[in-house]
């Protein structure tokens, strides 16, 4: 099969497509024959040669996630059949003809989506849907403050929050992305232009200084500090991935006062009953979502799997507005 | 009745036993007569102006905590007498007589306790308790480390670790202390002398690197970057107190990493449904473990109510080992 293989660590253009064997599924697996897969950060950061790929993942090839059709069944596996169309997550190695997976691991495409569009599902959907809602135990009437709104997981967390009875606040950092976020449920008054990275006296005005209930930190590094001092009483901040940096001085007194909760959260290196329960979980409580149209993936762009370096390269330009999707 | 009223806000001598209004009580409530009161950090705060009571307490007299006897009943109180012996928790008001507290804010003493030792009991163990098990979800075979294992908070901790299967790992700032806390519990091993607030290296040394599932944070300051350079995968650092400042730099990629939560808390403040619950699962939980002699209350010094500000001098001295008790 053809694969996407990190030929050496560097810049995008040390991806390259070459032959490598296909894999075959032993006892409980399935092999997807992928007919797209989604770029991540981490697969960014893994090219780069400062995220190694975990232990159950191919070392050199990246790709967390996947849409395609069963073309072989393992030993021992049952509900699923070749030809069923599926989408899933994996610790890497989706860039590629096809990936052998846990048939826990994967869930039924509905019938609405294509491939490209089930590909931009799994992390984006599973990583806000878990953090909101699994560990934030955000429930309807309670307001939640979505960094970077125009990403793939601010897109997914803001379309969640309307759909579980929530109101989302959005923050990005072009006026553009807080417009387009409109069409996904953001309401022009709660959509806040953040060039500089200050947003609590807002966030704290818009909701009659309550402050926020959940925050979906996706910036990192100065705005955690700003999320506490406008997270709500007994609010959650998640700490979901860290663009802007790692560090940040807070103030543990208001942690206190407020007795608010910051929880980092990750999905790549989860251990495998985690990854099953996180994709299980997405398909009890967000493909009936997708399926009714409730919740839409958003594609940016697609590439073809050759041309994955340009894929990387758009995002790391930070122009995309949803997901990069890599077809094979 | 005699109380004890903050005069004016300052040091210890502002502190003046005068005579006060008994309290009557209403639909729902009982009037506990006091017969022993602790003193907690947030009453010296409360003395020097800096930590306002509650809108439910009075505004001029401390006291958080009371054992007592039940002699007078409201209507609609079921379960309770005229004559009980209990104990509770109150947003302020302790350090008198008397105090009027909704009913449910009460659990009976068990008869194996003094007043004197039943006043030690409902801020530290219900503390303890409620980060540990209710919010840290700690269960059994879970390392735990415990800052400041000589505080009565500290103590409870160390003997809630031991009674329900979990291991402590202990931090003081003196030897006397971890000496002190082996009656309660802590192996000689498990005990850390901490003079400078490095503890981080210690604690991954004797969890094999693997670190400590909980932390019981009761110092603050930088010592919260230190935890979470030695809690577990999934650990979750409780932050109770700050005796040592509230501004701390995190490296939130440890945060990430590890999928670690940090969370704020305390009691005083809580709205009422939130105490009773407190309190009721002191009852549920703790009062069997104290009746059996499992935990026990540690007592360091008891003043009389009349001497209040020696007690909060004696307290500011960080000298005490438990907890310090005043009897009415």
């Amino acid at each position: 099969m053809k694969a996407i293989v990190i030929s050496r660590f560097g810049g995008p253009e040390v991806l390259e497509l070459r032959d490598v064997a296909t894999p075959a599924p032993g006892r409980g697996e399935v092999r997807v024959s992928v007919r797209a897969t989604a770029v991540n950060r981490a697969d960014l950061l893994q090219r780069a040669g400062a995220y190694p790929a975990p232990a159950d993942a191919p070392k050199d090839i990246p790709g967390l996630e996947f849409a395609g059709e069963i073309d072989a069944v393992g030993d021992g596996v049952t509900g699923l059949a070749v030809g069923d169309r599926v989408m899933g997550l994996c610790g890497g190695g989706a860039y590629a003809g096809a990936v052998v997976v846990p048939a826990r691991t994967v869930v039924a495409i509905p019938a609405s989506l294509s491939f490209a569009e089930a590909a931009a599902v799994p992390e984006a959907f599973i990583t806000a849907w878990d953090a909101m809602v699994e560990q934030a135990s955000l429930k309807a009437g309670e307001t939640v403050l979505v960094h970077a709104v125009g990403s793939a997981v601010g897109l997914a967390a803001l379309q969640i929050c309307r759909a579980v009875g929530a109101r989302p606040i959005g923050t990005a950092r072009t006026a553009d992305k807080l417009t387009r976020a409109r069409a996904y449920g953001l309401d022009e008054d709660d959509g806040l232009l953040v060039p500089a990275g200050s947003f609590a006296a807002e966030v704290l005005r818009l909701t009659g200084e309550r402050g926020a209930d959940v925050v979906v930190e996706l910036v990192g590094g100065a705005y955690v500090a700003e999320d506490l001092a406008c997270v709500a009483e007994r609010g959650r901040i998640i700490l979901v991935g860290m663009m802007a940096g790692n560090r940040t001085e807070l103030d543990l007194g208001r942690l206190l006062r407020k007795r608010a909760q910051l929880t980092g959260t990750m999905l790549r290196a989860r251990p495998l009953e985690e990854k099953i329960t996180a994709v299980q979980q997405l398909g009890r409580h967000v493909v009936p979502l997708l399926a009714r149209g409730t919740v839409r993936p958003v594609v940016d762009r697609t590439f073809p799997l050759a041309r994955a370096g340009e894929a990387h390269a758009y995002m790391a330009s930070n122009a995309s507005f949803g997901k990069i999707v890599l077809e094979v």
